[in-house]
């Protein structure tokens, strides 16, 4: 079950309509099994710190959590303040505060007003729905610079019961590989054994959300979470083993989890503050796929590869500087770049050097507002693909007054 | 001497007026000694291999340099072109190819239209001048989206000789710290031995280019060069000790190299593509002068920190996070933060919290066109400045459409 509403921490209503929601719960009637990947910045949120501890034992029931305040760099009142968040839920569900995570996000630094949270959680509880509504009501109240909501669903069979994997993000800037990126609750109602479910998770977030960049700044409040409450009946998971014939549990299970993170991170990208493109690197015939990860992961941060997305230049040499400057070997002389849309493809650069090519068609390919940059190398069969976005005017616009 | 021509490589002039310079020659009657630092792109362009073969022996006379090309990912037709660029100035000089450095910037992957230097290195030579006029028009000519001349002269006095430095620089993309940061040439009439030239060069470039970023790219052209004819005719520098009472010879030598970087460091961050401001951060009170750096690159780096000062909003909280990822052990909660300007200072951030200031003097502050972004730890006795600027529309304007 989930909801969200308004409490007050997102202050000013600067135009007309509904206020805009900022606190969520999310509630599952059983205990469940719960991983989580946190954020590894080392000035980590108080609400970042007290998840890490109850998570611990690999249970959770519930997460509440608020947008409008990150309640990091907020010293030992901050920590209070988170802990004393849990515990509210916890009195509202009847459950112990050990089995509540509890999120944050927004303005760094700011004390988090929580007589606010105190006065509304009971109506947090009543705002509880199983339905999609009260998924959509929890997801609303999370976000903050985002201009979509980010959530999927998907159903897989395992041992002959429909089982269902969930999930919401909020995340648009401050987002940077190699930390778990934003917030992302993900539900399950599959059983399965905690050990197994951190397993799955931190292989989910590694090919997913850690392959992701807008602006290269990893935020203090970061973390995916997922809670796993059976409720579909299915035979539990314990074993990545297979139990028998054809595809086991695990895999199955593993494989719907992968696909849930890697779609939402790519729609994060997409959503990414300001960003008018998506674009995917994917870096093949790599040394190796930690290799090919870091050399796209270098041209999807490049400033000035991003500038050249938005102004859609075919400017392939950013590509190859920002390769060279990743810190991973490759035979420079070897790369092959070609740039891909739903306007078709275009071999840009053959052998490290100018490919002969239609800058109009290159043009056409890159006005679109989906963008692959296909890097080709010769050194090896590793592959990856890395999600970012263009660098516009917008991004400056709204990082340049975010507080105000 | 030097000079400066326009030869054709920097093509269509959209403007009426005198036609853009694009080549440039610097040349000492003496044989220099000589030492340069190279970028660390593994993508080099040429001319950075064919100058680093030619400074081995640490003996220049020449450095012949264009812009509106970098001759970089041109493969062997490349190569060929920078050791002919070398050979064309060696013979119109009458001095040795060996002895001659190139250098290159502009766009990536478009073969270098040699023929066009070919045909114009008499007029090159022709240009040549003792005076300001003629250093004047060399440093136009390596000029690419530079909107301000960047040059310094000083004047030192060596056993009671008047020894002079001088360098220009171009820089105004590309620019990040790890690297020698773009094309930097100095001049120099003092005598010194090429070993403790380079050695003076290394520390200084350390401390001065090293320390500045503009977007977090690191070019496949830079370098910064120096040559010592040693025409004031004061004491050959050989050695680092002293040699009687006194500063020596070689510190007052580097003091005033030094002086030269920084200045001309500042100068590019000043000038940064689309720049309104200069940042300079500044950490102190770290574990160590690596540490203060690394903290302070990762914050200068921060595309919400560039973004917020564009803004000139007070958002402290976004210092503290890139300091977090800064991959540097820092104590969280002893950590102030404060703005600094010629309006005045104020301290933001207190023991890693905020502290209660005035959002409309804050705002003054940053409304400056000089910023400096003060870190006190208290870790130690490390400090170190990085110099970097604010991200604008400009930015994006300038990067959206570079090569058209």
């Amino acid at each position: 079950m989930a909801g969200g509403i308004h409490c007050g921490i997102k202050a000013s209503q600067r135009t007309a309509g509904p206020r805009k929601k900022d606190l969520a719960l999310i509630y599952s009637r059983n205990v469940c099994s719960a991983a989580a990947v946190f954020t590894n910045n080392r000035v980590k949120a108080a609400s970042v710190l007290v998840s890490r501890e109850n998570i611990k034992d690999g249970i959770l029931q519930a997460v509440i959590a608020n947008s409008g305040n990150a309640n990091a760099c907020t010293g030992a009142r901050g920590m209070k303040a988170a802990l004393r968040m849990a515990e509210l839920a916890a009195l509202e569900m009847s459950i112990s505060p050990s089995s509540v995570a509890v999120a944050s996000t927004g303005v760094i630094g700011v004390p988090l007003p929580i007589d606010k949270i105190e006065n509304s959680v009971s109506a947090l509880k009543a705002s509880l729905k199983g339905d999609e509504r009260g998924h959509s009501d929890a997801l609303e109240a999370i976000m903050t610079t985002d201009t979509r909501k980010k959530d999927i669903a998907v159903e897989i069979e395992i041992d002959g019961k429909a089982v269902r994997i969930g999930a919401m993000v909020k995340g648009s800037g401050m987002i940077h590989p190699d930390m778990a990126t934003m917030l992302c609750f993900i539900t399950t109602d599959a059983s399965i054994d905690s050990v197994l479910l951190d397993r799955a998770l931190r292989r989910a977030v590694k090919n997913s959300f850690n392959r992701l960049t807008v602006d290269g700044d990893t935020s203090t409040n970061d973390m995916v979470l997922i809670m796993a409450n059976g409720g579909a009946d299915s035979a539990r998971i314990v074993s990545v083993e297979s139990g028998g014939e054809g595809r086991n549990s695990y895999d199955i299970f593993y494989d719907a989890l992968e696909y849930v993170c890697v779609e939402l991170a790519r729609r994060t990208a997409r959503d990414g503050e300001g960003a008018a493109k998506l674009v995917t690197v994917t870096v093949s015939g790599a040394e190796s796929e930690d290799s090919a990860v870091s050399l796209a992961k270098s041209v999807a941060s490049s400033n000035l590869v991003k500038a050249a997305c938005f102004g859609a230049d075919a400017n392939w040499g950013r590509v190859l500087c920002a390769m060279g400057y990743a810190g991973t070997a490759f035979n420079s002389e070897k790369v092959n770049v070609s740039f891909k849309s739903g306007a078709g493809e275009i071999e840009v650069c053959s052998d490290g050097q100018a490919a002969a090519f239609d800058e109009a068609k290159a043009k056409e390919i890159l006005l679109q507002e989906e963008i692959e940059i296909l890097v080709k190398l010769q050194d090896g069969t590793g592959s990856a693909s890395v999600w970012g976005c263009d660098l516009t005017y917008d991004y400056v616009k709204i990082n340049g007054d975010y507080r105000s």
